[in-house]
C-alpha cells in the first residue's frame, strides 16, 4: 500500500532522474495541486532525495497539516502524509527560499527544474537571482509527462467526472426547443451541468486558450476558424472567439456539443452530435466514419503504441474514405485526433504529428475524430479512454448516433 | 473625430515614449484585442513611429480587413482603420518576424518592449534570439497603464455591462429558497446572468487567479482564506479554493454576492449583501460604515488623487469606527479597497499601499469596502465608478441596503 502523494511524487522524481536534475521548484496551481492535494500561492521545492519543502505566501493561515492526501478519501491508502514543521514555511518573497534550504542542510541544486512554460520571464529571472549557482532548466514538459500516467485514484476521479458528464448529456434532447440558438442551448446545458456538480472552471495548459464551459456549434459557425488550439473553432464573441455565436439552430443542420466535464477537479471530455431534422447523406457518412475511426483507435490505445502513428493512421483512414479535406475542420484543420485529459483539458500525450511519445497503461485520453460539413455543421464523436495493456477502455458510455432533436 | 484604434494606439505610444522604447511586440490575447479589436495567435509589432505590423499564426484564414475598429459600431468615429497588406503577414513562427520587418524598411528596435509578465520564460528567450541586437524590456505594467484610462467607447461598454449586471442582480431575492446552499444560489444567478448576455469568461491579470463566474459567500466560509488575490476568500472546492463551498444559508447569516459582469467583453464589478433573517447589530453597523466609506471615496475619485492616499484614508476611517480588525477579511486581510476594471477584473489602478499612481479622468474602478463578521459572514458593498474631474460617477445603480431574503 502506498500513499497517493508518494505515488505522484515518484512520477515527478522519475522525470527529475531522466533530466539528471537535483531538484524542482513547483509554483503553478496545477502542479502544486497535483503533488500536494492543496493549492497555495508559493513554491514547493522537491529534491531528488529527501522530503519536499513548502514555501507558502498565501493563505496566511495555512498549516502543514492542510497539505497532503487523507487516508479517508476513496482510493487513498497508506499513512497520511503531510510535511513536518521544518518542511513548512510561510514566506513573504522568493528570496527567502535559499536561506531556509541552507538551514535545512540542503546543498544548492546544481541543476534545478522550474516551470518555464508557466513562469513569466519576470518570475524566472527573479528565481535565477535566488539560485545564482544553479543551472535552471525548463521542466514544464517533464511535469506534464509526470502527470500523464494517472494513478488509480486519479482515474477514479476522471471516471466520476465522466459519469456525471454523461448524466448531464442525457438531458440534452429535452433541453432543445425549436428556434433556439446555439447559445441558448449551451446555457440550458451549462445550468444542468452545474446542478449536477460541474465546478465550471475549465483549466487549460498554455496561454491564450480562453474558453468558458465548452462549445456548442451549429451550421456554418462550425467552420469558423479560431485562434485557439481546440479541435474545432466557432466565432464565439469578438472578445473571445471560440464556440457558439448566437446562430439559430436551423432545420437540416447539426449541433455539436463539446463541454468539459470538470465535476471533480479532474476533467473528462465528451462530444455528442445532434440534428435539427434530417442531415445530408454525406454528414451521416462522415459521422459513421468518425465512429469507425474511434473504434479502431480504441483498439490501439495500448502500451507501446506511438502517438504520431495513431495520428497518421487516422489521416490515412479518413483519406481512404474520401473525407481528408474536412477532417478536424475545413478552413482550418486541427492537427491532432486525441489529447490527454486530467487537471487540464490538454494534458499529454497528444495524438499528433511528430509526437514520438509511447502510450503507457493508465494514461487517459480523449479521442475526438470530427468532420466539418459545409452548410450542415460538425459531425463526429468524442469520448474519454483509459489506455490499457491490450486496448483502451471507454469511460464515457452514452448513445453515439446522431439524435434528431425534432423527432422526440 | 478620431478612430477608436488610434486612440488606443496613442495610449500605448505614450507609454513607449515614457520608457524611451522604439517599439513593442504585443502577444497576449488581452493586449492584441485592446489595440486591434481582434484576437489572433501571433504578434503585433507597434513601432513608435509608423503603422503596426501584424504577424498572425492563427486563424489561418484571417484577413487584414478583419482587424481594426468599424465605423458603424456605437462610439466609433472617423475612418475605418485596418492594416494594408504590407502590414499583415501570416507566419508559422516568431523567427520570421525580423526578416519581414527588414523588408518593410524598419530598423531593428534598440529598445523593444515585450509583455514580460505574460510571456513565459521559454517564449521570452525565443524572442530574445529573434532580436539579438535589441534590448528587451518588460512592458507589462506600462501596457496596463496604457489601458487604465478608458476611451469613451470603452466606458460605454463597461456601462452596458453594469446595466445588465444590475438587471440580473434585481432577480436575486426571487432566486432564494429557504434551505438552499451558497452554491445553489450561485448557480441560479449564473443562469440568469448568462440568459441576460453574460459571456461567462472571467479574465484576470496574473497567474493563479482561477475563478469561475464569481463568488457567493455565507457564514464562516466568508472568513476562509484563499491563495488568490481577490478581496475575500471562501473555501470553494479543493481543486479551486475560492468562493462558495456548499454551505447552507442559515438564519442569522449574511450572503455576499460578488459576480463579475462580463456582458460586453469589458467587465464591471458589483457586490451586494443579503441576509437570511436578522443579522447582529455589529453586522449592520459594519455595512453602514462600508456604505459611508464608499460615499467618501467616491468624492475623491477625481483627477490628482493618489491611489495609496485613498487606501490609507480608508484604513483610518474604518479604524475610527472600531472595525480595522475585520476590514477586507478577518484571518487574512486583503490590502486594497478598490481596483481598476476593464478587459480583466484587476486592471490598474489599485487603491493599495505603495501605489503612487495619480488618478486621471476616465479611469474605471471598482470600490469594494467589505467586512467579515465572525459567525455571520461578509457585509459591505462594491460598485463600479468612472473617475471624473470633480468626483467619481457610480455606474452600477441598485439598492445598497442589506435585503432580508426571508422577508419577501
Amino acid at each position: 500500500m502506498i500513499n497517493e502523494g508518494l505515488l505522484r511524487r515518484q512520477n515527478i522524481l522519475k522525470q527529475l532522474n531522466s533530466l539528471q536534475a537535483d531538484a524542482c521548484l513547483l509554483s503553478s496551481t496545477v502542479n502544486l495541486y497535483y503533488l500536494n492535494n492543496k493549492i497555495y500561492k508559493g513554491y514547493c521545492y522537491l529534491p531528488y532525495q529527501g522530503e519536499p519543502v513548502h514555501f507558502v505566501r498565501r493563505p496566511l493561515d495555512l498549516k502543514a497539516e492542510d497539505i497532503g492526501f487523507l487516508t479517508d478519501e476513496p482510493g487513498q491508502q497508506g499513512p497520511r502524509l503531510h510535511p513536518d514543521q521544518t518542511h513548512f514555511h510561510l514566506i513573504r518573497k522568493a528570496e527567502q527560499i535559499p536561506e531556509i534550504l541552507k538551514e535545512l542542510g540542503l546543498a544548492p541544486a546544481q541543476k534545478l527544474m522550474l516551470e518555464g512554460d508557466e513562469l513569466s520571464f519576470a518570475e524566472w529571472t527573479r528565481l535565477q537571482e535566488c539560485f545564482p549557482d544553479s543551472r535552471l532548466i525548463n521542466g514544464s514538459q517533464a511535469l506534464r509527462k509526470a502527470r500523464s500516467v494517472k494513478t488509480p485514484y486519479e482515474q477514479s476521479l476522471i471516471r466520476k467526472s465522466a459519469e456525471l458528464h454523461v448524466a448531464s448529456y442525457r438531458s440534452i434532447p429535452q433541453l432543445f426547443r425549436p428556434g433556439m440558438t446555439d447559445l441558448e442551448l449551451s446555457i440550458e446545458l451549462e445550468y444542468v451541468m452545474r446542478r449536477n456538480g460541474n465546478l465550471g472552471l475549465f483549466r487549460t495548459y498554455g496561454a491564450d486558450m480562453d474558453i468558458f464551459m465548452g462549445s456548442v456549434l451549429t451550421g456554418d459557425n462550425a467552420s469558423a476558424s479560431s485562434p485557439y488550439d481546440f479541435a474545432l473553432g466557432g466565432a464565439g464573441h469578438r472578445s473571445n472567439p471560440i464556440g457558439a455565436n448566437g446562430s439559430q439552430i436551423l432545420p437540416g443542420q447539426s449541433v455539436m456539443i463539446d463541454m468539459a466535464g470538470n465535476f471533480t477537479g479532474y476533467l473528462d471530455d465528451i462530444t455528442r452530435c445532434y440534428s435539427c431534422g434530417k442531415l445530408t447523406e454525406k454528414a451521416y457518412k462522415a459521422h459513421r466514419v468518425a465512429l469507425e475511426l474511434q473504434d479502431r483507435l480504441q483498439e490501439r490505445l495500448k502500451e507501446g503504441e506511438v502517438c504520431e502513428d495513431l495520428y497518421h493512421y487516422s489521416l490515412d483512414f479518413v483519406a481512404s474514405q474520401g473525407l481528408a479535406d474536412c477532417f478536424m475542420g475545413k478552413r482550418q484543420q486541427a492537427r491532432f485526433v486525441g489529447h490527454g485529459v486530467g487537471l487540464v483539458i490538454n494534458e499529454l500525450p497528444v495524438l499528433a504529428p511528430k509526437m514520438k511519445e509511447v502510450l503507457e497503461a493508465g494514461m487517459v485520453l480523449a479521442l475526438e475524430p470530427k468532420f466539418v460539413i459545409e452548410g450542415i455543421g460538425a459531425v463526429g464523436i468524442e469520448n474519454t479512454f483509459i489506455v490499457g495493456k491490450k486496448h483502451g477502455e471507454k469511460i464515457s458510455l452514452l448513445e453515439e448516433e446522431i439524435i434528431d432533436l425534432t423527432s422526440l
